[in-house]
């Protein structure tokens, strides 16, 4: 068994981790830690937890500690949860320490040498790592995860991109509140509601996709050379983002082909039989009104995107609509960088 | 005072209908029709009151009678709040008996004698009304309003349309629960969820509004040349439907051209002063998160769209990115068709 | 493995049963009924899949038939979904063809020879069959569960009513739309709203509980004797029925006495082992903001009750307040029924 | 025109204040006081408006102030919407600067010299301002609102407890999320849930309630002599607190006189017909499933209270049960301070 942490474990993400974790077959959790207020104390006591299972009791008298590399001992991997400030401080501390980290934090989502992840998607981007050692002269490493909306999206868009030519992208997201972490969205915000706008969520959607979909070359990214415009909103829905996507393409398809395409869709961690690896990462309903949040967010243990209306754009020639949907805590978020670990675990 | 029906009275729209005419300085509701199973009572036994106010007293004891215009009489204008089906039916009856009928329904839209009108928008085509009575021999009349999610986005789009040159535009809706009617959407499918598709709404979307924007030579209606696309979804939100525009222009543009735009909009309606005309069809919101439906659906009693976040497009040049709000059953309804009326009343 | 049917096999409920019993170590589904619509039809065709779990791969291609005996072949135990007016008269036609009819419907519930029985609470009433069938000239039998509402609450009350002397009961509940059925509630009625009322349950709580907790004597049941009064509501909530209760008893007591008395209740199932009986039946939370709805509904694949705010009313005198919450269409409908089989197919 | 102010502008409680003292005939705005943070600052870039209503013209420029009685001059009445902890310190300050008072805050309630008044229920509490000043020595005064589930309840037990002899009432509320701040309840905590507690609001309800229907002697008040208990529930609902009521009488009655009762009662705000008085405190709804707080909140502005479910309970002799609704944040918070402050404008 690998010895695993997580920092920041008494958030939101950070209890997923542990959720997520609880079961592993290769990793162990033998370190959780928190800000001050925490270290010092059981977990169970330090963190309320707010998911709808129950505390791993592996964990429940687990001693939290500071989020503090000297505070880690015999730590392989380390999950990261922390908010971005605060991962852009520590989550080099650790890895200059000499531990992994698997980090779902956008603070180093964007440095050249740092590669930022979908397993199914573009897996050769791990080779950064070794630059990256040999840039700042860590034994450890970094790697990260892209934002929750644009893992599904990036998802979607991957095999269509292997085989169609795609131009432009227009999509429109409807958010779950839980994206914003426990104390994000106030009821009083979203009951009878819905807000417009999710700070910083289009420029990541815009960005991070390209950079998933781009060219690697050994050493640098060229992003993809298509345009990304995206609208965020956010809608009174606990957990699974919704994604409406307008596409042109270069040339004429046939929507069946389409859907073969995502149906076919596999990538390494299929080909590995990784633990966390969705059998079929992409699955294609054919129901008028589907997907859905409440009933295909867990699709594949919430690790499967799901994707409805495959449909032709009747107005714009070669053009296609669908909307996709994924489970932005787990697939979108904690189950990501599981994911990302266990694949550098099983490959490097 | 003008004596005027409602059809259908008993449904949701039928509800909206009265209460917004239950204080009118022009119209006196004296006839009030539904199906068979509530002919023959008073309003207040055969129509559970579905909204936030009370059954006006003027209507409480008035007797429901069927919906056939041999039932009505010395009425001169009737709104329909029917189901299309019915509607296609019944709707030419009454017109055939002398009466205006201010219709709510999809039925008689396409038509290219009927007018499809949002009196800001395009009060011209109001001419075919003649031309209607020619052809089918009337002497009444049947005049329509748009869909509630196309209401609110032709709004927006007119003053765009004719300051500068639209080329293609997608849309992406968020609407509320009340747009399918009191029992259309059940809480088990949209609690902790929400519905990517409704029934017909983007094939409407994508004909009416070119279709209020185009051409009138005084007898047919040219659409407009550019290309719209929709994807529709049900939120849960009770009023308010919330759209995301993504538009491309011909040429480039400043982003507080288009603000002014949208903010100097006035129409037929309120260079008139009728009643029902919010004196600022378009409200422009300066705050990053706005509109919101809970906040933002009343104002100006329900009747002008607010857009928000109006902003260039960073990915695609000339192009633009707003998010607007109606009021589904006011402004996209029953409010529609009753503005429609008092600009016949007042022109004609 | 013993063939069962579902009848009503398309509704929520049936659906309930059909994934709970997907992989039940000694039951197997070899029939499924619907109304004479959904006859002859694949399952996956006749109905609409309105849990977030997947269609049991079993069933989708079993061909659903009519609810009637005479279209069921090979079955011992029928799991009834139906609706009461139906149930009324097509469960003794299975129950005299010779089939064990385990029924969550409320229609044959209160008959004196029909066992009401929640297999923690009262199995001795189980003695009934022989009674029904020696009746009746049944070589079937019909047992029911309670209503949803008073399961949870009956769960609660026997330990309390074992050990301590119970004066009376006021109860409160909250129910989850699913207690409705898919079409119960409109969203239109509940979206930032409530219904305080649903109509014959709170008549069911204050009969149905008190046979539970009567005395049986081989023959007849005499119900408890303290009074039991409740209120019921309706709230914007998935699955999950919360009920809060106040309770003066006879004596004195220790809250701790009460909390033990809840910790080690154990029933008949639990002592069997049955594959559905939760280890412990009734958990106790010390949190002050537990039970809820969402995150303690699933505890125990829910089928246990989970309790909270265990308290000393400070205003009367010998007086218990304290709160729960029941899985309303697992351990209140299906998973009951199920249970109900699983302590017969044992017993008897 | 009395010169008025509101402390704590900024917040729910404060925005309503604004709100609805916008179009007062007898109070005008001329202060507002705020944090540190605020002071100094224009009301509209100080405030997020959180109401579906627009800020009134006549704050928006109105220039933030410290929560000082030396910033707020030539103000006669100030109406307190601050915390607690806060209120404890500078609300004496500001009655010792002369002014009066009129504080939804519950500091000062149980304060033996302190008026905790509804007008309706108790104005001849007002009396203790005199006392209050000879006491402290202040040329100002303090006047108290309940807790806002409080007041909902004492309205409707005011009539019965005056014409009826009650012996015990056990209350169980379903309270909107606006009770709680407009960050007060996390989306994450109440989407499709509940949560059984409310820090603090059992005691309220069962301590106030019995002061408001206490005898007063001219200078102590003697709490009602009958038991009061309270189980308090957070529901999904923006506004709106509903109440569920079990009550034992010491005599029989018919519930046509229990509901004469409610329908009659009127109290001193109606007799002077004050601005803010509702014409009909409490309304009485006949059918089964109101009161609705989506559709009853709002009835006579959000000041009357709505009962329903009327009845006699089947189970406990000479025992009643009824649902009440009262809008929190108007009839429950700030129309209650201002309907306060009206009566003693009027009356001393």
């Amino acid at each position: 068994m690998v010895n695993v942490g997580v920092l920041g474990a008494t958030g939101m993400v950070g209890q997923r981790f542990i959720e997520l974790l609880s079961d592993h077959p290769k990793f162990e959790i033998t370190a959780l830690t928190a800000s001050a207020r925490s270290a010092g104390k059981r977990y169970s006591d330090a963190a309320t937890w707010h998911l709808d299972s129950q505390i791993p009791e592996a964990v429940q008298d687990m001693v939290v500690v500071d989020t503090d590399p000297k505070q880690v001992e015999d730590v392989e991997i380390v999950f990261s949860a922390l908010p971005a400030e605060h991962a852009a401080i520590v989550e080099p501390q650790f890895a200059a320490a000499g531990m992994g980290v698997a980090s779902n934090a956008s603070a180093m989502r964007m440095e050249p040498d740092v590669p930022l992840v979908i397993p199914e998607v573009n897996p050769e981007q791990l080779e950064l790592i070794e630059t990256q050692q040999k840039n700042r002269g860590w034994e450890g490493f970094i790697v990260t995860n892209p934002n929750c909306s644009t893992i599904a999206l990036a998802m979607t868009l991957k095999p269509l991109y292997d085989e169609f030519d795609i131009q432009r992208v227009y999509v429109s997201t409807m958010q779950a509140v839980s994206g914003a972490g426990y104390n994000g969205v106030p009821s009083m915000a979203i009951l009878d509601n819905l807000v417009p706008f999710i700070g910083g969520e289009e420029e990541k959607i815009e960005s991070e996709t390209l950079h998933l979909l781009g060219d690697f070359d050994g050493e640098t990214v060229t992003p993809a050379g298509f345009g990304l415009s995206a609208s965020c909103h956010r809608v009174p829905v606990v957990d699974g983002h919704t994604e409406a996507v307008f596409m042109e393409m270069e040339q004429d398809f046939a929507v069946e082909d389409v859907k073969s395409a995502f149906r076919n869709f596999k990538g390494l961690p299929q080909k590995l039989g990784l633990h966390f690896a969705p059998p079929t990462p992409i699955i294609v309903r054919e129901e008028d009104n589907r997907p859905q949040p409440r009933m295909d967010r867990l699709t594949q243990k919430g690790m499967a995107v799901t994707v409805g209306r495959v449909r032709k754009d009747d107005v714009f020639p070669k053009s296609l609509k669908y909307v996709l949907l994924g489970h932005n805590t787990v697939r979108g978020a904690a189950g990501a960088s599981i994911l990302n670990a266990e694949l550098i675990n099983e490959i490097m």
